[in-house]
């Protein structure tokens, strides 16, 4: 079984002197992903839920428009082969290298070309978000954040409702992975107008693009935004929340769903 | 001029109600980086020292093994182009795509051929760390972190020397581009053994990786390691030390330079 923590002796120091730590660190492991036989990109990942992972990144790559064109899907340790029945050339779709752990829009070619592929238009009314809610969605994501309490070295991505409850959480060694997770899960639902991404890091250009995709209408982020992330937020109409903390955060875009 | 903060109109929410708010927001934009004409790579970084960025990545990738090797650096707004007197065929070396904010090993085919880069031999000794060199190196960087504090949103790499000064240090939305500007500016003092890299985050495969292309001795960072970075600090014999503190921290490989 792929465990997304391993133990590793340590050595903890402190003022006192060295004391022997038998420590829990996050797994950072090569996932490669194949499509029709062909490579598509080696990602280094939490391994857990490569299936979705999979799922989710073919999606946010716009190789994929929906769950039906994929007729099969083989895992096996530290591979998923995909099988769609639509055509994929990796000479124009492959990624063909690796990701790193918070790298998600490596590959493309240009960032022209990430923004060609087709994202969800964003209605701007239906989405309704106050403090209270995001005061509610901290806690809820302390309590559920499992591995990050035990390693302190993964990114945590939830999936919230209208009515700000966590309904899913991924977490993994590379945000763009754990948001990948997410999304492959919730394929059928697409697009997720109705929810809303909580991120317990930094918001870049990558976390903005694939909430995009998925047609969410709002990101709520513990950490800082980027310009880039920032300016395609308001293109979009999406609603982005940076530095949440109890009590107070900061509204980059989309203010107008604030109540 | 590139400057790598911009000013954003925000709001600001508390519990007393919205206030509008100028914020000072990390600058990522994605520089083009050409070889002998052809597309290397597009990087998502912040702007500022691009022509370092350019050789530090150049060197860590193992393109280049020395900076008499470029006899050409032009740059212009989002685009570095270098000339090598050494062959160069896009097909073999490219990555051709975008590395995002946290992307250090995107495009290897392979992780093995990460590996296969002639990595420095790090001496066993003669580079010596204790806990009151940490702490020092804790207040230098704090002290140090302009855009950080403007922002909340960089990741901070700083080299420090034997006696635990602060000899370098830079900023950047990507943490593996601030480690490649220092490494570019230092290309000539390689290997840096008397040198180590203190990381303001967590340490993934890809800091390992150029810290030891570098032939840094040490890594001390404030964030946690993954197992992939512990593996690898083993096999070639650095020390890497997480979740530093003052007065306290975690040793994970190379404890016989702890005194």
């Amino acid at each position: 079984m792929v465990e997304p923590t391993a133990e590793l002796a340590a050595q903890r120091i402190t003022s006192s002197g060295a004391i022997p730590l038998v420590d829990s660190v996050a797994v950072e492991e090569p996932l490669v992903i194949t499509v029709n036989g062909q490579p598509y990109v080696t990602t280094m990942r939490t391994p857990g839920d490569d299936i979705n992972l999979a799922k989710g990144l073919l999606y946010t790559d716009g190789i994929i428009q929906n769950s039906k064109q994929i007729t099969d899907m083989h895992v096996t340790a530290g591979q998923v082969d995909v099988t769609l029945n639509i055509e994929y050339d990796m000479n124009v779709h492959a990624r063909s290298f690796i990701l790193s752990t918070s790298c998600g829009v490596c590959g493309r070619e240009s960032i022209d070309a990430v923004l060609r592929k087709e994202p969800q238009i964003i209605p701007r009314t239906g989405f309704d978000i106050n403090r209270y809610m995001v005061d509610k969605m901290l806690n809820s994501l302390r309590d559920l954040q499992v591995t990050f309490d035990i390693t302190g070295g993964v990114h945590g991505i939830a999936l919230f409702s209208k009515d700000g409850e966590l309904v899913d959480l991924s977490e993994d060694v590379g945000r763009h992975n754990a948001m990948d997770k997410v999304i492959g899960r919730k394929l059928e639902l697409i697009p997720l107008h109705h929810h809303g991404f909580l991120l317990s890091g930094r918001v870049s250009f990558e976390m903005v693009q694939k909430a995009v995709m998925a047609g969410t209408s709002v990101i709520v982020a513990i950490g800082a935004p980027t310009t880039l992330a920032v300016d395609l937020a308001r293109q979009h109409g999406l609603t982005l929340i940076g530095f949440a903390r109890e009590r107070r955060f900061n509204v980059y875009s989309g203010s107008w769903r604030l109540h």
